[in-house]
């Protein structure tokens, strides 16, 4: 199975690459805050940059809709059971979603910490969110989402100040489990890292285009 | 592997209600606060009923680490890869764990929302747990874990004058998908329904002693 979605997802990066688009895949618990961080980010690109979404849910098209309210094209995978999305969802999805060249794509995958990270799904930049909500040790509890992603986000900074949450020992925790990830703390609700995240995944979207034309 | 699950959990089931034990199984989001909650209710319940405490994680034995300060036996499952716990998992620990006749077995199972509802563990009683940073719509996007369960608790009801949490509506969603799941509202940090939640518990656990013997 593994092996098969592989496959598939080469497939999907290759063909996105030469359509000059990109592809970033999201994951984090429940309720860590992606939705809501993606509709602060497409609301901060504006027009600058041609994006869709790509919602992963158990049930419900909640967070499409959410999406769509940007003006953004969004498609609601409905994962029924299944506790990630899988490189043939995308396909599914990509399909449904007419995708320009220079297409910034970005997947919400379904709430999980724990199994999304064990399917590439033809991403080329992987996010990790973690919210301060959820404490300090999460890294060392779930380091295999971080060793397999390429940025680590921290959302809900704005809730820092009611909950016990240790900036500088999770950065540290994150750091021992993968040394060079990155790590940027924001705030949906207050604007604060959002500038920086966009930059970073517009930075990586070019890297990648120079790495491979 | 569902159907060989579900015997040894039967199996450990009907092991612990002849020794007048009772296993809780408490599913919940990572970060939802369930090891706090944990602690606060051991606190609480002091040297009143004999406790035992199984925590399930991918890695680390931080949880039983906790647990063990409140003076409870806690063994700790680490999973590695595997995003629940298994009926396997629990016969082990139980061997593990000296249980004493009449003993509360609690046991927090991986960090998500998905998976471990697909799971029996030999419980008799099912607690699903969701904090009021996660929002309002978890129980509509992750319907299976609310409709499988026995319990639903709310958690850090301290939090929800910071965030956009709303109960009533979140009440509503549960009753939708499962009409006669008992709904509880509590606070490990103010202490706020930790007394109701050990008298349901308890009377779980009698009308079940009842029933069988």
């Amino acid at each position: 199975v593994l092996d098969r979605n592989k496959r598939m997802a080469d497939a999907i990066r290759e063909d996105l690459r030469r359509r000059g688009c990109f592809m970033v895949n999201i994951i984090g618990s429940p309720g860590c805050g992606k939705t809501r961080l993606l509709v602060e980010l497409l609301a901060l690109i504006g027009g600058g940059i041609s994006c869709a979404v790509i919602e992963g849910d158990l049930a419900t098209d909640n967070d499409a809709q959410r999406i769509r309210k940007t003006g953004v094209d969004a498609f609601q995978v409905m994962t029924g059971a299944a506790c990630h999305l899988s490189a043939r969802d995308i396909e599914h999805a990509l399909e449904h979603l007419s995708i320009q060249p220079k297409t910034l794509v970005l997947v919400e995958n379904v709430g999980n910490l724990v199994c999304p990270s064990m399917f590439d799904i033809g991403e080329s930049l992987r996010i990790v969110c973690l919210s301060v909500t959820e404490g300090t040790d999460k890294p060392q509890k779930y380091p295999v989402s971080f060793r397999e992603a390429d940025l680590a986000v921290i959302t809900k900074s704005d809730l820092a100040p009611y909950v016990d949450f240790d900036m500088e020992a999770c950065r540290e925790m994150i750091s021992r489990i993968k040394p060079d990830l990155p790590f940027l703390v924001t705030s949906a609700k207050d604007g604060s890292g959002l500038k920086e995240l966009i930059d970073r995944i517009v930075a990586a979207w070019r890297d990648k285009q120079v790495a491979t034309d």
